[in-house]
């Protein structure tokens, strides 16, 4: 049994699987090992390194765990055709999107950078346009492990959650869930817009100049999903006119965000590269949900957690 | 029945009280009319315009509201002489503060101040030296309204909360209570220190170097309480000294903290101008508790909220 890691846990996350797991063989790279592909039965990945013939040349290949949440590099196709388990390390985001999501919603409604301004300035200034959380109502786009940890935090301040999802169906820490399609007829309701969708087929732009016509004026949106769940020229267009009052980005079409780009420049938009889920226990969390997921395997059970449908990719 | 104002409500606000309570001579004046409190059964007041002479004057006075928390400016010993209700609106602070105090936690823990620096500077950089929430520990000084509902919304982030009073009694939202004389033997706990002590005899220099002293190197200390429960120089030394890694301070020995004061320039320092307490919704909660507790008086029953012990100051 060959496990082959493309990427380097540190030492003493190393020693600790190799003593959990005697039996298997570890080979940790800091990069994906081609030859050692060959006949790796596991590979644990973080998912951007992967490319259709390696899956080809790959014969033993029976799992690959992504380290992960986005799939949207990995050659699917491939991976489905040939039957490979595909996990992913879901949820273990959901810890530091939620704290960055909530530090990003409260520093805006307390005013904190114009605080931080103003204490560069040298100036005391007690009138701020700071405003409660407490009261207001939240949409959420994508309504997974990080979602219902957002709402759950959210209701904790006393916010309405709304959540949306494909099919309208049920999720936790929402008080109400639409799908879709009711997105327009919604977005005049919410004080403050969180997409945390995918990039698959039917969430690429999703959201049109449209949509942000819809929300309030005095609304906040937040992109912490993917980057082309709207185009930028749209909102960008829609912070001009006012459609909405502010717009924190953690994803962007285009990563890391090019430089000259007016969102760098612009009072209204946070401008977070893509920092929001790195956290120091990330790779911890990671191989948690792997070593109880390889346990499962050494077992010859088949209670995984965190599988993919790699046809669906998600 | 006269009731003067020494602060005006808005219009609707007037007309809503005035609605209510019809057989009610109300008095609205922007600062405190001196004639008319002659004849004032019942005064509402911010609690910063009153002297013993007024007390002495105000020969029919039986009831003071006063529409904020904090009582160090009040003439307390006329007020319990002469035997004069006092209530407050302690408890409509807990929203607009806990929010506060969260955002600037979680700004400090995700870095906000840099990204935004970074952002400034149109620079891309994902190497943040953020942290988690999750998993830490909170001391609370002063577990009344405000602190339960810190340790409230501080518990649903997974944040382990202890409490801190007088005699350690127990208090809402609290993993853990501890009394004054217990502090220098918890600090060494403590991720986060928050300070929302009044200003009384006992809490007055309550902490000092020893008590930074204590403290982790990394923690995050927090005053929302009042400004005397430190003297500013140890603190800044203990900063120095980094005894403390971040200090953020709504509240100060001398406020609005003088211009060339040493805070305003460091980077470990947020300078928060007495606005923690500030919200839109300020008046509107003050009027409630003021219009249950008049419902009370006109019906001759004695159920009042938020009375005050003038004699004890709390």
């Amino acid at each position: 049994m060959k496990i082959l890691f493309s990427f380097c846990p540190k030492q003493d996350q190393q020693s600790s699987l190799k003593e959990k797991f005697p039996q298997v063989d570890f080979i940790f790279q800091k990069s994906l090992d081609e030859e050692a592909l060959k006949t790796a039965d596991i590979l644990v990945t973080y998912g951007e390194d992967l490319s259709a013939s390696h899956i080809e040349k790959a014969v033993q290949l029976k799992w690959i765990m992504v380290a992960s949440a986005g799939l949207e590099k990995m050659p699917l196709e491939e991976i489905a055709s040939r039957n490979i388990l595909l996990t992913n390390a879901r949820g273990i985001h959901k810890t530091p999107m939620a704290e960055s999501i909530i530090a990003h919603i409260l520093s805006i409604k307390k005013s904190l950078p114009t605080m931080a301004e103003n204490q560069r300035n040298g100036e005391w200034v007690r009138k701020l346009k700071s405003s409660e959380l407490f009261g207001s109502t939240a949409l959420i786009l994508g309504a997974g492990a990080i979602g219902s940890e957002v709402g759950r935090i959210l209701q904790a301040f006393g916010v309405r959650t709304i959540g949306c999802n494909r099919s309208g169906n049920t999720a936790s820490s929402m008080d109400t869930m639409i799908s879709f399609n009711q997105l327009k007829e919604t977005l005049p309701e919410a004080d403050i817009v969180i997409s945390l969708l995918p990039s698959t087929e039917e969430t690429k732009y999703l959201l049109t100049y449209e949509h942000f016509q819809c929300m309030k004026p005095s609304s906040i949106f937040m992109n912490f999903g993917r980057g082309d769940v709207l185009k930028e020229d749209e909102l960008l267009q829609a912070l001009k006119d006012e459609n909405v009052a502010y717009a924190v980005l953690d994803v962007f079409e285009k990563e890391p965000l090019p430089s000259g780009h007016p969102f760098w420049k612009m009072n209204n938009v946070i401008v977070s590269p893509h920092a929001s889920s790195l956290s120091s226990q990330y790779v911890v969390r990671a191989l948690e949900i792997f070593s109880r997921n390889l346990t499962e395997w050494l077992n010859g059970s088949k209670q995984f957690e965190n599988t993919i449908d790699a046809k669906r990719g998600y």
